[in-house]
């Protein structure tokens, strides 16, 4: 499971970071599933190995412009590359009749279907590899984060038990351990009933804009990696300076620490920091007081940065994309 | 009168190129007018000089994405810039609904005023700098070009006129001079009476996606330079794999020759055109194929490029903006 951050800004672009998406790729590499979709995320793609053809779903937090005005162009260059798959879309409410007004308003047909589905009354979605649920935030708009855990961690079959049930060894096999329910005389044997899995699936919670961190609490049990926002320090939200509706990093860092989370990214970060550091506020102000609260594996997200949480649910720093990448000053994991 | 090109790309951005977007500038380098507005067009100004503060008013060729799907981004950027002055859009008249709609959509309240000015039924537009008229073209929607005619080429003040006519010395002169009409002795004075230019205005010609560039005729008497796509070369229309409703570069050229223009910039190319010499289809082929036809300044715009149209009518390389700018291989008009 590995993540891509496509834009690590809050509210607008800068140089250096775009507005909100993040990628979540399946082991293979090929699928991938992306949360948010703030302006420029089709631009940030191009520097990365990732495929319109190759997304399974997208996911959109709330309704803020900075994390959905990318959808339409990425839609639409989705169907110019002659993608034909349908495509899944989980969303709130209004962005569905958004997306739909401004593809017509464009005149672009796309060649395959959207299928949308409401965050309001979202029960949990399933991919081959992903099982994804929503938890609702606290935010100025209605907000979402969503879970995602894995289906099918590293499964083998329960040769026993198909032996003791009587199911013939060959592609009856095969296909309950690539995950199909079969028919065998007379009966429908569930895939699920015949696979074991030598490890616990592994979870990544990707949280929304959201003031109040402990309402990922539960998504939170059994998680390795949570993305959360720190958009503000703690100095700057008690001098009266933040937006409502946003964390401090204090708060995010603290509430990781009490779910005794191995691995905290935070992300979504006011531009003011994100000048040179020593020069007023700097991005070293969020580490350290994040820092502060969390003695576990920190990570502030950088755009096109890639990192690897292994099936032993270790972080691990992959790369970091773009042609900016020898320039950048990415904090890796293991202090190299 | 510069120009920097935010946007050299048809329908899908590349890494080198972003969809459809160009600033105009004003002499003063402050105040200038944007044409067209593609995803990401915000982000690409912050590698210019120019603000959301400066800008005078937007101009929408037509309403495919790749020409108008970062207004929503660029207009609640200017917002949380804290812009206050009214912005006019000149646009199609299905892109006031949708922005209106997108901006409500995601709960942005701008601080300032947006003033939509229809093409449909446009009969011209004004600043203190600049007479815009839009010309009608043919492409699979409705697509306009737009000509920006210098309003005030130089002004000095007729001193004999005033005098005759009586108006005192000071500052009713010093308001005429600025363009404003005054009140005197019971009588309305017009500014552009008391005027005198010492040469003849400017005028550029920005053009929408177009298949028939003998629309522009008219629009271009007077003009010294005219942006136009070529999408294509003649090659590939003519093996019929080029959309409809596009020009190719011998089109274009052949046109610019037949109205003698001393001036004439290259847009919008195709993405298959993108790769590097030698390696199949190339922007040499653009290149060669419009040079046969145009012997006069042929420009193909580059992402990031800025030109300046002088008073003599004269066009210069300015420079190259952005962080590539080292690597780019821009041809400069003066073949340095």
């Amino acid at each position: 499971m590995d993540l891509i951050f496509l834009g690590t800004s809050s509210g607008t672009p800068t140089k250096a970071r775009n507005v909100s998406g993040v990628a979540l790729l399946e082991d293979s590499g090929k699928g991938w599933y992306l949360i948010d979709c703030g302006e420029a995320t089709q631009h940030q793609l191009l520097h990365t190995p990732l495929t319109l053809h190759g997304l399974r779903a997208i996911f959109i937090t709330h309704v803020h412009g900075d994390h959905c005005y990318g959808l339409p162009g990425l839609l639409a260059s989705a169907g110019m590359a002659r993608r034909q798959e349908p495509l899944d879309i989980i969303a709130p409410r209004a962005i569905e009749a958004w997306v739909r007004a401004t593809l017509d308003m464009s005149q672009s047909w796309l060649p395959y279907e959207l299928r949308f589905h409401t965050t309001e009354s979202f029960d949990g979605w399933c991919s081959s590899q992903m099982r994804v649920e929503a938890i609702a935030l606290s935010h100025r708009v209605p907000s979402w984060g969503y879970s995602f855990t894995e289906s099918r961690p590293d499964p083998s079959l329960d040769a026993d038990k198909l032996d003791r049930d009587g199911v013939p060894r060959g592609p009856l096999w095969g296909a309950l351990m690539r995950g199909h329910d079969i028919e065998h005389e007379g009966r429908t044997l569930r895939s699920e009933h015949y696979l074991l899995f030598s490890r616990a699936p592994r979870r990544v919670v990707i949280a929304g804009d959201n003031d109040q961190p402990e309402l990922l609490r539960e998504a939170c049990q059994g998680a390795q990696l949570l993305v959360h926002e720190a958009t503000y320090t703690q100095a700057i939200a008690e001098a009266g300076k933040a937006d409502f509706g946003h964390s401090t990093a204090a708060q995010v860092a603290a509430f990781a620490a009490s779910v005794q989370l191995p691995h905290l990214v935070l992300t979504h970060f006011s531009a003011r920091y994100q000048g040179a550091p020593n020069r007023g506020l700097s991005m070293d102000d969020i580490r350290v007081e994040a820092a502060e609260h969390f003695s576990a594996n920190l990570i502030l997200a950088e755009d096109l940065l890639r990192i690897r949480l292994d099936k032993q649910g270790q972080l691990q720093w992959v790369e970091r994309l773009g042609k900016d990448a020898r320039e950048a000053a990415v904090s890796r994991p293991d202090g190299s």
